[in-house]
C-alpha cells in the first residue's frame, strides 16, 4: 500500500505519519512506501518502509508527490484561518486550487489504470457559523463567516463531486478546534484555547479572553490522528453522495479545560490571567457550541475521551519537546 | 447606472436585457449604459441607454466587460448540466474560474474606488439532490448529484464570502426548471418538461419519458426574468450571511402541464407520446420534487402565476419566433 501525506510537515500530518510508521500497515494492508509533501519538504521518518519527503507548492502538485499506485492520500495541506483571511489570492491558491490539484492527479492515476484512491481531507468547524447558542445537526447548511471556512467548505463539494465521477474515493472531516496544540501562541483566535492549557504547565503566564461559561467544540491530537486513520481505512460504501463528516469532538467549556489543568496540575490555573478581549470573543462567538453527531460514531469514529486525558496525553507526548523547542527559539 | 449581462447572449440574459431596455430604469434608477458579454458578441438591443456587445471567456475576463462605474453585473454565464458532465474541465473553467473572474473583477473596481457592484448569480435546483417524495426547506443542505450542481453550490460559497469581504454585494437565485424554452429539444435530461409544450403546439409529436404524476419544481421565463430584476435592486441587508435564495416556484405534475396545455389548445396533448426512459427518469428522479419557500417571498419575490398563464405566455412571446426559427433551420 502506498500513502501520501500532503501537508506531511504539519502538525496532524507528522502525528499520521509517526503512528503509520508505528503500525506499518493500515486497515490490515502493509505499507509500502510513503510520501511526505509539504511546502519545505518534510524532515525524515524512522519507519519500516521507504519514506520520500517533496518540497513544493500543493496548487502545482509534482507528480512524484501522487507515484502511480497511490492508494491513499490524506490532503492535509492548507492555508489556515487568520492567513486565509489576511491574504485571500493565498487561501484560494492553496485551499482551492490545491484540492483541483488533488482531484486532478487522482484522474491522472485513474487514467493510468490505477483504482481511485481514497483521499482523506480536513475540513473545519469554521466552515459553520451559528454562535454560543446553537448545537449543530450532521445535514446543517454550511454558511461559513471566515474564507477559511468558505473554502473548506467548497473543497469538500470538489471533492464529493470527484468522487461520484470516480477519480477518487473521499472522507471529507470537519475537525474540532485541537487542544492542545504544542509549540507557541499564534495570531489564531482559537490559540487561547490551547494555550490556556500550555503555557501554564510551561510555568507562563498566559490570557483568557472569553469567559469561563464559553462552549467551545474540540478534540485532541490524538483524536484527531486516530479519526483520519480510520477515515482512510472505513467503508465508504455507506456514505453515499455525502462525503463529508462531523467527527465526535466534545462540547466543553473554557471552564472545565480550566478545572481539568487543575487536577492534572495543582495550582495551574492560577497563571491563567482573565483580560476580556471583544475581537477575539467577536470571532470564535461566531462558531456553534457543539454538533450532535449520529453519523460519524455509526460509521466507527471513536468517542471523545475525557478532558483530563486530553491533558494527560500533552503532558506525555508534548510538553518536554515544546519546552526543549521554545528554549533553542 | 451601468449593468453588465455576463452570458447576455442567452435565453435568460436576452430576457433580462429586453426587460431592461423597455424599462430604462432599474431600482428607480435610470440606466446609462449596458454591456453585453458571451462567448460570441451578442446581438444589439433597441434601447434608450448606450449598449456595447463583446465576445470572450468568462474565466478570463476583459476589463471593458465590467468597466469602472459598473453598479450591477448579472452573472448568468453558465456551462449547462449535461455539458458539465460531459466535460469537467469545461465545467470547472467557465462555471467556477469564471465567478473566480467576475469576483476578481468586482475587486479590482473597489480596489478603483468603486462601490461593491450588485451581483446577481444564477444557481440552480440542480444543486439539490432528494427525489420525488421530497419538499426542501430554505436551509437544506446542497447534495449535488451531479458536476453543473456541485459548481453552482460551490460558486455561491465564494459570492457569500466575497460579499462579506466588501469585494461585491451578492444575490444568488436558485432557478428551478425553466418551462416553457423556445427553441428546439436538446441533450439536457429536463428537456421534454418544456418539449411537451412547445412542440404539440408546434403540431410536432414528442416523447414523455416519465408518468404523468412525476412532481417537478418550475418557473417561467417571465417568472425568472423578474427575480432577477428584483435581486437587482433589493435591499439585500436582511440576507446577512447567507446570499441564497429559493425563489418560488411551483411544484407541478407533469400530468399538470398536459392538462392546462389541453386547456389553451384543445387536443394538442395527443401529439404527446408516453414512451419510458429509465435513464432519463433516473436523472430527474434525482431531483427534489419541490420547495417549502419562505424567505425569498417575504424579501418581496413574486409568487407563481398559474400553468395556464405560463403557457399563454409562451404562445404570446415566443411560438413565432420559435416557428420560423426552426423553419430557416
Amino acid at each position: 500500500m502506498k500513502i501520501t501525506i500532503l501537508g506531511g510537515g504539519g502538525f496532524l500530518g507528522r502525528r499520521v505519519a509517526q503512528k503509520l510508521a508505528e503500525s506499518g500497515e493500515l486497515g490490515g494492508r502493509r505499507i509500502e512506501s510513503m510520501v511526505l509533501f509539504d511546502l519545505m519538504p518534510p524532515a525524515g521518518l524512522e519507519a519500516p518502509f521507504a519514506v520520500t519527503s517533496i518540497g513544493g507548492d500543493i496548487a502545482d502538485l509534482p507528480e512524484a508527490a501522487m507515484p502511480p499506485g497511490t492508494d491513499v492520500v490524506f490532503h492535509l495541506a492548507a492555508v489556515v484561518s487568520a492567513a486565509a483571511e489576511a491574504d485571500y489570492d493565498l487561501g484560494r491558491r492553496v485551499n482551492l486550487r490545491g484540492t483541483d490539484a488533488v482531484i486532478d492527479a487522482c484522474r491522472r492515476l485513474v487514467a493510468g489504470g490505477g483504482a481511485p484512491p481514497r483521499v482523506v481531507f480536513t475540513s473545519s468547524v469554521a466552515s459553520f457559523s451559528g454562535g454560543q447558542s446553537v448545537f449543530l445537526e450532521d445535514d446543517t447548511r454550511q454558511v461559513p463567516a471566515n474564507s477559511y471556512g468558505t473554502q473548506k467548505a467548497a473543497a469538500e463539494m470538489l471533492l464529493a463531486d470527484a468522487t461520484r465521477r470516480g477519480f477518487l474515493d473521499a472522507v471529507c472531516l470537519r475537525l474540532p478546534t485541537i487542544i492542545v496544540r504544542p509549540g507557541r501562541p499564534n495570531k489564531a483566535a482559537s490559540s487561547f484555547f490551547s494555550a490556556i492549557v500550555r503555557e501554564p504547565l510551561l510555568g507562563l503566564e498566559t490570557l483568557l479572553p472569553v469567559p469561563d461559561d464559553f462552549a467551545v467544540w474540540v478534540a485532541s491530537p490524538r483524536r484527531a490522528t486516530e479519526w483520519l486513520i480510520h477515515a482512510a481505512a472505513m467503508d465508504t460504501a455507506p456514505l453515499g453522495l455525502d462525503r463529508s463528516l462531523n467527527p465526535p469532538g466534545m462540547s466543553v467549556k473554557v471552564g472545565d479545560i480550566l478545572a481539568a489543568l487543575d487536577a492534572v496540575r495543582q495550582g495551574a490555573t492560577a497563571l491563567v490571567k482573565r483580560v476580556p478581549d471583544p475581537v477575539i470573543a467577536g470571532i470564535v462567538g461566531g462558531w456553534p457550541a457543539g454538533f450532535n453527531v449520529v453519523r460519524a460514531p455509526a460509521l466507527g469514529f471513536s468517542r471523545h475521551e475525557p478532558l483530563i486525558d486530553v491533558i494527560r496525553a500533552f503532558v506525555a507526548d508534548d510538553l518536554e519537546a515544546t519546552r526543549q523547542d521554545r528554549a533553542l527559539g
